[in-house]
Formats: C-alpha cells, sequence, structure tokens
C-alpha cells in the first residue's frame, strides 16, 4: 500500500509550488472553482487514490460556447401581457426571419395576443414561424438556442420546456436588469451576431431533478385546488409525468392551509430533520438570489456546486438555511405526525398536494440551463445583485460617533 | 473548430443516459461535488474544449487517508487551563508512548502546567516526549499526525502550526462534540488503532491563504488609542511573517474604535462593494460556523468549495451575507473615505491594524486540514449543527390553529 | 398663555427631583410604564397642557384583580383529540362542580368526545354542565371567569368567544409551559383557590379590533374555503359579522396563490408602504412570539402599548419588522397593481379573500384579554422564552480564541 | 370589597360604549398611545384600583411646544469638518443675531475653524457670540433652545450637553435627511418664526438613565491594552461622574478583545440571561433605528414606551432581540465566567472598561429629549425610514411566477 498520491496540482503549479515562508505573489488560477489541494499530508499520510470517483472539471470561469454546425433555428420567448415588448418583439422576429434567415419557433398562445395577430405589416413575418403548444409539442430537439424578452420568468419558463439538454439561452431585459436576463435589448443585433458566431462565455445554471412519487398503496381521490374532484385513475399517467427540473426551487408549503407543514427532510436516506413552519425551499445557487433570499438566505453565485435549504417561517429560531454539496440526494416527506398535507411546487408552476407516504426526491440535475452572460459570470451577478436586490446600496452614513471628531 | 465536446460525465452514466421521459430510477452517484454536466446543450450547441482548466477532483465522499509509511510520530495538543483534560490527556500520551511506542511531541508550554510537571507517576512517560516552543521551532516535517484533546480551538491553534502540507488531525472533544472535535475519549484506543491502520474517512477542510501588504510607500507614524506616536521599525520582519493559513476566517473589523469600519472589497480585482459596519468576515464553509453564523450567515457544509462573505453589524439594511466560488482572489483595503485605520485578526490571532494602502489578499489555500471524521463527513456535520448550534432544536408546538380541530 | 405645565411626574418624585450631578440612587419606580417624562424643557419652554388628551393609566406591574360578587360560573375550554388532557378535565371539572359548587360552561362539543360521553361515572357530574355551541349561543354575559386545559390555542379561542369583555382566563398547560398557559396543573386546586378569592396578578393582554369592509360595489359570489359556493346576498348580515377581535396577529397572505401578494398598508390614512411577499403579519405585543418571530420579528413583552407590523418573506432585502404606537389605524387593501386576490385570517381562523376594494381596518381594541399570571407578567414572560423559544438557550462555548490563552 | 373599577376610558367615550355587535364604526381617538382598556373583566371581576399606581400621560400625538416667555438665546452645533456646512452655519447665526436679536451659544471649538475664525465678514456677528468649552462650561440653564446642523450625531452631542432637563431642539439636515434631523435648510427662516411663535409639534425622545458603579472593593491595578500598568487613582471622581444620558444607545461589547464578551443581564434584580457574544445594545426606540437595526432589530416608533434590549453577533442562534416595557430596570455585569473585561460606551462616547464587580444599571429616564417634528412624529419617522435605511425601497418584481400568466 504505498501512497500513490494523485496529484492534480500540478496544473496549478504557481499555486503550491512554494517552499519559503515569502514567496513572491503568485501568479493566481483563472480558476473559479478553487485550486486543487495537496493531497499529501505531513511526512507519510496522504489521500487513497480511487480511479473511479475522480472528476474531471473544465473550470467554469473558462466555461465559452462553441457551435457544432452554424445554428439555424431559435426558439423566441416572450412574456404576454406587457405592451411595452411587443416592439422589441416584433423587430427582433423581423431580424432574426428575414435578416439572419433563422427558422423562429414562437409558442402559439403569444401569436394569439391581438396587438400581433392583428398587426398586417407583421404577417409577412409571422407566417414564417413555426408555432408549439406548451404541454403538447415536445420541439426540444430543434431548437438551436432560445431569446427569451422579459422578466426571470422568461427563463424559467425556457427550462421547463427541456427536461432534458438545453440550447444556450440569451435574455433580454427590457426593463430594469434581472438575475437571469443580463443583456440589454439596445445593441441586440450586434450581440445576437456574437452568439451565433460562438466562442461567448456562458454560465451553467445547474438546476434540480426532482421526483414526485406518489404513494400506491394509496388510491385516493385528490381535490384540486380549483375545487373539482378527480378520481386518482390508475396513476400510470401521473408516475411518468412526476419529474421535473427546476431551475430555481422546490417549494413544499402548507399550502391553503393554516396549520404549520411538517415535513420530514432526509439527505442520503437519513433524517436530517423535521421543517415545522411555513415550509421549506430547496433551491439551487441560481435561486438562492429568489424566493430563498426572501426567506432570509444567503445568497450564493451560479457557480458553486451546491444545493440550499432553507426554511420558510420556521417554528424555531435556530433553523437557520443551509448549503450542502451538490452531489447529495435529498428528499422530503410528510411527518408522520403531520395533520394535514403539503403543496409542492416547481418554479411556482405545477403546484400539486403531497400527502402521506408520498416523496419528493431531488439530487443535481446534469442537464444545466447554459446561460450566456452578458460579461462574464461573477461581473454579471454582482451587476444583478446591486440592480435587483439593492445589495448593500446605502446612504452613507455614521451610527456610533465618538467623542471628538464627529457629531 | 468540429465539436469535441468533453464528455466527464461518462462516469455518471446512469445518471445521463435517459433519453425516455419516465426512466427507471438511477443509483444515484456517491458523488458528494454533483454529477458533471452535460456539455452539449441542444442539437448544435456545446462547450468550447479547453484541456489547460480542467480539474481532476477526487469525490470528497469518497476521500479516504493511507499512510505511505507507518506513522511514528505525533503532536498531542492540549487545551490549556482546563483541570479536566489532565487526566485523559496523561493517559493517552501514556497508551501512545508506552504501548504504541510512538514519538509525541508536546508544546513545552503544556508540560510547564505543575499538574503535568509535578506528577512524579507520569515523568518518566513525559521524559520521553519531544517538547517544542511555539513560534521558535517549526515542526512541520516531523509530525505524522496530530491529536487534539479540547475544544475547537485545539484544531485552529493546530492549523496555525503548518502554513503548508499538515498532517492529519483526529480530534477529542471531552465534554460536548463541537464542530471541529467529533471523536469521544471514551474508546480512544480502538480508535486510534483504526486510524493507524489507516483507510478511515476524512474532510478536507480547506482553509484561506491570506497575504497582508503593508504600503511600502509610507513609513508612517501610527497613532495608538491612547495618544502615544510610535514610529514602525523598518517594517522588514513584518513582510516576510504577512502570510497566514486561516481554517475559520479572516475578520476586519474596527477594532476598539468607536466609527464604523470603512473598507472596500474587490474580488478578481474588481470592487465589488463598499462594507460600512462594525466589519467584515471572510471564512471558509468551515468558519461559516463560527464567527460568520453568529453574524448571520447560512451554514455552509465544509466539502462545497467555497468562500462566505459576511458584513458584521451593516449599516445597509440589504447587506446580506454572499458565497462565491473557492477560486476567486479578494482583496480587502481601507476605503479611501475612511477615517479611523481597521484590525485585521486571523481564526482569532495575530491581531493587528491596517492602515491607508494597506491590503489584505485572500484565496483559496492548496493546503487543506485533513480532518478524520468520526463517521463521515456528512453525518458528522450534521451532529455537530444539532449539538453545537441547537439547529432546528424546538418544542413541537403549532403557532397557528384553524377553526375546529386545534385549540 | 403662559406655561402652566402639567406635571404627572410629581407621583415620581423620587426619580426626577434630583439635581445635584451625583444624587443617591433614588428607589425604582414599580412602574412597568416607565417615569412620566418632565415637561419642562429648559428654562423657557414646556409641553402645551391639553386635558382633553390625557390618559390615566394604571401601571401595568401593578394590575391585580378583584371580584365584584364571588364568582359563580366557569367556562371550561379543553382542546379537543388529546388523550393526555381526559383526565385532568374530569378531575377539574368534578372539583369545580362538587367541591367549588360552580355552574361549569362547556362546548357541547366537548361532551361529544365518546370518552367523555361514555363515562359513566363522570355522568352525574356531567349532567350539572351548561353546554353551548360555539357559533351559535352567546355566553358572553354568563361566565365570570375561564379555565383553559391545553396549548395557547386554547386561549385563542376563548379570546374569539368574547368580542367585547372578556373574563379573567386562567390557563394551565399539560406539557410543556406555552406563552399563554403559564398554570401547571399539579397543584390546580390551591391555585383556583387563590383565583377565586382574589387579587391576583393579572396581564392585560391587549386585542387587536378589525374591521373587514367589502367592496360594495361589487356583488360578486364568494367561494369559500371548503368549496361551498355563497351568494353574498345584499351583504347586510355579512358587514355586521365583519368584526374581529384578535389575540395574536392578523395575517394577509397570498393563501394558495404562487403570485406575491402585493397590498398597500395604511396609517393613520397614510400609504406607508406596499408588502409585496407571501404576505404581511399585523399583531400584538403577545402575537409577537407566535407566528411573528417565525418570521423574523423581534418579541414585545406584552405590557408594551404597541402594534408590530411583519412582512412575510419580502421581495425587499431591507423590508424589516417594525413596531408602532398601539394607538395607530392600520388599513390593508389590496394594490392597485395587484393581479391576485389576497386571504386574511385572524388568530388562525376565519380564512377569507380580499378581494380589489376591500379593507381591513386594524386598531388596538380597549377589550383585552385579563391573563392571571403564574407569577407576575416579567417572570411570566421570560419562563416562556425560555422553555417555548430556547431563547438564547445555547451550549457556552468561545467562537474566537486569541493568540495564547485559548485552545 | 366592592368593585369600584376605576374607568379611565371614559374619556374614549366614542370608542368602548358600544354594546351591540355591529356598531357603527367609531371615530378613532387621536390617541398614539391606544385607548385605555375597558377595566371590567366579565359580570363580575374587575381591575383592583390603585390610586398610587395611576399615571397621567398626554398622548403622544398632541404634544405640542410652547413658550413660557419669548425665547431669546438659541445654541447653535454644527457638525465639525464639514465644509459644506460653513455658509449655511453663518447665515444662520447672523439671522439669529442680526434679525432676530438672539443671543448664540457657540461651542469655542467650532470658531476655532479657520475658515470661521478667519471671514472678516463675519467678525462683528461672531464676536456677539456666547462661546462654551464642552466638558468645562455648563451652559444648560442658559439655553432656550438649540438648532442642529448636520448629522444625526449633533443632536446626540446636543443630549450629552444637558444632563437634565433638554431645551427644545430643531434640527436641520444639509445633506439627506437623518432620523433625528427632519428639517431641509432652504427655509430655515419662516421654520424658525414658527417655533419662536410656539405651538408647534415635537416629539419626546426618551432618553436612557446609566450608572456606571464601580466595584470599590477593588482598588485594583488596570492592565491596559498596550500592556502598561495604572493605577486607578482613589476612583472618588470617577464616581461622580458615572452618570449618564443616552439617547440612542449604551453599548457593551468585548472592546478590543477578540474573545467573546460575557456578560449577565439583570432584569428588576432577576438575572434572565447571559449575553456571550460581540456585546449587546440596550436602546431607546430612538436608537432602534441605529446601531440596533444594524443589529437586527425591528425598528421602534419613538412614542413606544419601551425599552429594546440587541445581541451583537450572539453564540446563541436563538438569541433574537427584545422588547421590554420602558418602566423596568436593568443591569449588566460581567459574568462571573468572563475571562476578559467587557468596554461600555454611551451613545459611541465616554467608551470606559467595566471590570468584575462592576456594575451598569439603566433606567428610562425622566428627561426626554424634546424634538421638534417637521410634520408630525408619525410622517417624520416614516419619511426617515425610507430615506436613511431605504426601508422596502424596492424594484417592483416577482420572484414566483404561475403556470399560465406570468413568464
Amino acid at each position: 500500500y504505498l501512497c500513490r498520491a494523485f496529484h492534480p496540482h500540478q496544473l496549478y503549479v504557481n499555486c503550491c509550488s512554494s517552499t519559503s515562508l515569502s514567496p513572491p505573489p503568485p501568479r493566481r488560477t483563472q480558476s473559479l472553482h478553487g485550486p486543487s489541494p495537496v493531497t499529501t499530508f505531513g511526512p507519510k499520510a496522504c489521500m487513497l487514490h480511487n480511479p473511479n470517483t475522480i472528476m474531471h472539471i473544465q473550470d467554469p470561469a473558462s466555461q465559452r460556447l462553441t457551435w457544432n454546425k452554424p445554428p439555424k433555428s431559435v426558439l423566441v420567448i416572450k412574456k404576454i401581457r406587457d405592451a411595452g415588448l411587443l416592439q422589441p418583439f416584433k423587430e427582433l422576429c423581423t431580424f432574426l426571419t428575414e435578416v439572419k434567415s433563422m427558422i423562429v419557433y414562437v409558442e402559439r398562445k403569444v401569436l394569439e395576443d391581438p396587438a400581433i395577430a392583428g398587426d398586417d405589416a407583421f404577417r409577412t413575418t409571422m407566417n414564417k414561424f413555426c408555432t408549439f403548444r406548451d404541454d403538447l409539442d415536445d420541439i426540444s430537439n430543434y431548437v438551436d438556442f432560445i431569446i427569451c424578452l422579459g422578466g426571470d420568468g422568461t427563463l424559467l419558463y425556457a427550462s421547463s420546456l427541456f427536461q432534458e439538454s438545453v440550447p444556450p439561452v440569451m435574455a433580454f431585459h427590457l426593463g430594469s436588469l434581472g438575475f437571469l436576463t443580463p443583456f440589454n435589448f439596445d445593441t441586440y443585433q450586434s450581440q445576437l451576431n456574437q452568439v451565433i458566431e460562438g466562442n461567448v462565455s456562458i454560465v451553467l445554471r445547474s438546476r434540480l431533478r426532482v421526483r414526485v412519487q406518489k404513494d400506491s398503496r394509496e388510491k385516493r381521490a385528490k381535490v384540486e385546488e380549483n375545487g373539482v374532484i378527480l378520481t386518482n385513475g390508475d396513476g400510470e399517467g401521473m408516475h411518468k409525468a412526476a419529474q421535473y427540473q427546476v431551475l430555481n426551487e422546490v417549494v413544499v408549503d402548507r399550502g391553503p392551509s393554516s396549520y404549520l407543514s411538517n415535513v420530514d427532510l432526509f439527505l442520503d436516506g437519513h433524517l436530517i430533520t423535521t421543517v415545522q413552519g411555513d415550509g421549506v425551499i430547496v433551491s439551487t445557487p441560481t435561486g438562492s438570489t429568489a424566493y430563498a433570499v426572501a426567506a432570509g438566505a444567503s445568497m450564493i453565485h451560479p457557480n458553486v456546486p451546491a444545493i440550499m435549504i432553507t426554511p420558510i417561517c420556521p417554528h424555531s429560531l435556530s433553523f437557520r438555511p443551509i448549503v450542502v454539496p451538490a452531489g447529495v440526494e435529498l428528499k422530503v416527506m410528510l411527518s408522520s405526525e403531520a395533520r394535514n398535507t403539503a403543496w409542492v411546487s416547481f418554479d411556482g408552476r405545477k403546484r400539486q398536494e403531497i400527502c402521506h407516504g408520498d416523496s419528493i426526491t431531488i439530487t443535481t440535475s446534469c442537464f444545466p440551463v447554459p446561460s450566456i452572460c452578458f460579461r462574464d459570470p461573477v461581473t454579471d451577478w454582482f451587476e444583478s445583485l446591486a440592480q435587483c436586490l439593492h445589495w448593500n446600496v446605502r446612504k452613507k452614513q455614521h451610527h456610533l460617533t465618538s467623542e471628538e471628531e464627529e457629531f
């Protein structure tokens, strides 16, 4: 059992070769992930080498987009009911169709807006569109990239359309910057040209893969939110549909009930705590700046491989949010003591009831959303923190004063 | 420029090969790091392959200790001024020396305690010890592993003794469990035998490498709090000593001043914010459960590769803690508007003043502390959360009641 | 307009008459409310005297219960579906009926429990009870005092039965101490005798008077929570019933909707902010330790005359809870921008939908709940903080260490 | 012992006389304090009447300033080292001296500023000033009212000059609005005329009276931070000076030490908790928006009679801030387990060390600061919340989305 320590750090030779006490300041690695640790520990110990568990990861800081073949089809997603988006939408689609000769996919519902359907000048362009219906048509193999116009919700919607590999997404905000919509529409043409050429910076936003397993022993009737009573059939279809890819978060809450929710949280098969309160949020780093931050979480950069668990109004004062490694498997079930059901939703969608025996299993997905950066993953994120959350925006003032100098 | 996407995910074939909508639930990877993302995006896009930035990482979940040669020397660190530790200390050292024939290193100060120095029965054992003096003797090449007896502080002290590679650490709590001291002393002999045999689970606790650069252009006079003026020598020696490895956190605060501290925070060379308040904590995930959690941070598992930035009593209500990737370089400097100096400390030690022009540069170190697990990194952490922080320990009670069922 | 300053502080002569720089430490007033302020300001200014707005308040610290005539009737409230309460309930009722010759009022539903209805030994006692039906019978003029058995919910229920003057309440916890249930059942007989004799300490727990005003222009159908559809008739009856006395809090939230709630908050007729988030809690000091504390509020002693406003998961990071004087009038309405309705509940009860144009008006009620103290208002409260919320219960440990002394 | 309940609520007859279930919505009282509670409880109980503890309080909402004799002398406080204040200061003083014929008091230090002392045009005015020296001259009987120019610190300074009755304060902000400086300088003349005429709205900002009692049994040597040993004189003078009036807060913290502070907190003589952390803040409602809010407190309107206790970075996750009635007596002492001293400061001033046996006793003072309102206590406060703390200032956005309507 000689120690043949695995030395991945040879790539970071500048960082780790220093042996004197005061080395010249080393040029830092361009890594976002951090330096590989030296794996010899003192004179005789080292890490047991296990080649089967070695991961080969391209550093997030250098992740860039390229094209296998030139992109030809583009899905355009537009926030509906927002009059301010009509003109940009038409302009963009005309540019894509007429100038760039691309095939534009648009959801049928978008075109049903009278302000679009009734616009004769736009009809020629529109006739070239491919349309599809959400929940009915699967376009996942036809779209080379995606353009979003509107708020962060457009990206959540885009994510929901692609349960496996997601085409690159370029997201424009029209009003104020969003966390997921870094591009300004003003110079859309030059920016689009750059994307089509390739070699632009991307951030791989991890998603969570969520499976909802209904307790098959129980053929219970389900009362839907709208009051209609449905019998749960044989449950076959439901089993098939019960997998979701979420970009922001899975929320389990008390729904319309006045009771506290009472759910057990398992990590890799072990019960780690029972959540008693309004609910619990399991979010990606991307989602840490959405609902989780409102519930008190710290904000996590999207390139940190982690999952965040945030209680919503917990009954216990000491129930702080926690951040666990991206590789764990989480499971949420109703606690045996729970007197009410709970409700689960996925990026705010597909809200459904969770009964005793049902389980929600959550792992990091291997299908991230490749989100095209305006500048780079770090700059874009801090821009969003300041503009979306007013992070540390403050009036310069002093709350303490000392005796002589200030008053 | 054909797309020869790098496919690291072949190791996770169970996870990612599913192409149907309802795959059989895949056996989950044992990874803590999370699955490697699929790097083809839709029909035509993929990640630009850059072999120079690929990292090869052994998954944290499978990190185990092995020995190149059998360990022969052990450093025993004991919290001083704690009478309850005397008996365990003597027992342990006698076992190591007499039974295991190991060379025991002890800090000279520990043996100066009259309760040890004056114990005749212990003298024979003690005479076999190697002693050293903190800050004077460098034992980093002589110690095969470390045993800590006492609180979390013993591990911080151990960390401070090893500025580069750290031998494996086995830490016993005598009273209640600590975050860094998972072992119970009751069965120390069998546990020690297991460690000496090797193949025990370890968690690599990342450290921060901190460099303090004094502004050399300025041979300025320093005004101490009490008004005495000191000249700052030639500063030479100070330059050499100004690198630290910290296990918990670097704290920059206002020191004895009543003024708010006012420091600029740079990330990879860009100013990201100015911290106005009592100070700022830059911590490892290990440190997230120490001072940072008292200042309001979320708690991060030590296997998440990240750095946490937590303001201390910030002047701005919206200044939440943030979590950034482990690979960034942070820099803290006094803001040009700062009217007072700031003070910096490293794991609570080496407290020193920071003046205009000085800079504190912080990156993730490539020399982690290999901390031997009692069970495994995940189980140990949740045990500590519950016992050290009473995480979500609560009385089961209901704050909401509904009309009929509960009152 | 000579200054005839009103000098209420003459009662606190010890406190305010000191004119030398180093007075003998004055015996403190027994006041909880605080000393009346001196109302002359410097040599020439004083407060304009307005006898119409002077309030005469008996200091909370000295508030004690007395009886006009000996109490003869007692309402016993028991938490249902808790088997552990059956025996104490029977024992208590037998004591009250047979030993103290009191008339015992019990809600009919309580007696329908088979474990009570079917107990032959208890039948004689039970036959002497007066029963009533919640929502149908008004017992507010017949009950001399109230005994609660169970959790805090029993007191919320008791409060809901009395829309105006509330008889004194003596509340027993059977398991662990509650905020509202200070008495231990073990020595119930002697404690009850003391209460019947009078001269026991009470805390007047302020309530909020809430009026829900439906927008009369809109004769819409309302869907009740249980799915039954009611037509809103002429609204007459509804207008009459739409007043509530709440002991803990009024909650306005998004109900089953996935949208953020969006409500305007007015104070004395002025819009002070718009709440965007999961909702908002308007609570009494008593309610500050219930739902509000879970949403992040500070905890307020029940003798502080104040109203607390706490957002639930607010979209804005800077939306901290605020505490306003008890005398203000608050009003909550759907914001004009709100795309969904909101839901309101009162101490967790009577949950109902709030539509555009509806308003919820909240003021401090003049009918508090006189809650009998186990010891006194201050001691009881700190006992509850420790036992119910584990307030500052901690492991003694040190997160910071200094260079030499501690590790 | 007939029940002759004290009926203070007769003044609020509109509020409390309603006996039917659906009264006409009563005109609300103009009270900020809240309605006096009805003190009969059910048919037979009432509050024991104790005339000795009745307080007569003029409602805060109607507190207005009047003058016994026309004001003739005014203290002008100017923040030093702020060039932007020079011109307004000169303009104001000239107006007061030349136009209003008032006697202007100015601290000598202010006039030593070369920009003032060297201004020949200002000399005539300046020669009419009365000057005084902080800590040497007592001007408390000579000043009819106070004008502050600058930040909130000017008011803290003004407060510190008056250990008993404080003349009315009119505070101008020059740049942005402060919590304590509501007046805009633009129309200072008309506003000043109104104040001099009297009948303007004031808010009585409560202060805390703090006594520091050094342990007299111990004539101990004090070890200063730098290791110099000082003998503590006879301590006589120290006893005399050890009383303070604070407007914002008393802070007890760990000072320059790296150790946690460890202090016991007593309320009315009973130990309520031990604070382990960076320290503890005892603040007035006015101070709740200063240091306390940075440490996580809720914000309390200055007319709520209360004292706030806020831990600074507490070691325990469950140590929330609490709000107690204004009438309690708090005492802070070093815990017997404390291994270091603590430091105390008063509105950021007079910082001093606290050793074993020393005690800090805190009660609400009967000498508030009468702060002249720009509009009224409520409007001014909400203006400050928005402008100073960006309270709930936010981008309108939605963190949740539902299936169809929004994305």
